[in-house]
């Protein structure tokens, strides 16, 4: 371990948004202050039953750390859909294979509340959809909020640990 | 695929009952009418933060299936566990990734609600833990029931399938 990476400034942070459907993540690199965007994207869960699109989203994740190697893992936190026990439980399977993927390469993981990431990004635990993809854009200088929403979810997951470890 | 098991006479079942503290597991086989008990046990979560319980349940059930080769996995329902969104969003982590493991070596999976196991194997939906026991010890003669209870309910859950196939 070199001293940048002992004192937290040069690392490589997957954000994930989970979802049987869509998947978003985020891959960010953050050095001192800089933050750079790596890569970022949706995997797919694709048709069949739960098993099968989690087989899927396991694979895509696999690939996603095979290929870009990130050294933390960021994802929102297990009790945020509370308030909706079927979705709740369906995303938790997909979560659950997600987390095993980076769990199987010892990628030390960190999880979120929704409400704690839109007010790291917006200074507003209840930041609108459209304020927390605003704050996204401006750190990236993106033009346009990325498609879909949950590529910027993940992304905002993302910043929320990068910011969290930098102050 | 030989005549026996396209008549789904012959055929090893393990049936699964999810947990993340516990996971019991039982492999059972059938051959016309008959049913044998080949292996039951639990799968431990053990200590540490979630993802690496389901890594330890994944690794355990990987053992399992690659030492016994079962050919249809039993496993109980999503919904089951609705009153208790929090056991059941944990739980739902544990069930994703040994489903996962099925599907990896592309195991056939069935779902059981809870009551329905009840249903088939007492005739009542709503029987108590010692009568769904008292199946158990009875359709294997064993003197005692089996221990941790997560143990029988997996035998129950693999039963429930063979018993619906068988009839």
């Amino acid at each position: 371990m070199n001293e940048l990476q002992s004192t937290n400034r040069n690392r490589r942070i997957l954000g994930i948004d989970p979802g049987v459907n869509i998947t978003g993540y985020g891959v960010i690199d953050q050095t001192g202050q800089q933050l750079e965007l790596v890569e970022a994207g949706v995997l797919r869960g694709g048709k069949g039953d739960l098993s099968e699109r989690c087989l899927r989203l396991y694979q895509g994740l696999v690939e996603v750390l095979e290929s870009l190697h990130p050294d933390e893992m960021a994802i929102e936190q297990l009790y945020s859909h509370y308030q909706r026990p079927r979705t709740a439980i369906i995303m938790a399977h997909a979560r659950g294979v997600l987390c095993l993927a980076a769990q199987q390469r010892e990628i030390p993981m960190s999880d979120y509340a929704a409400t704690q990431i839109k007010k790291v990004l917006t200074g507003n635990g209840r930041a609108s959809k459209g304020q927390m993809q605003l704050a996204v854009c401006r750190e990236f200088q993106l033009a346009e909020a990325p498609e879909p929403p949950d590529v910027a979810d993940a992304l905002a997951t993302a910043l929320c640990h990068a910011f969290i470890g930098r102050s």
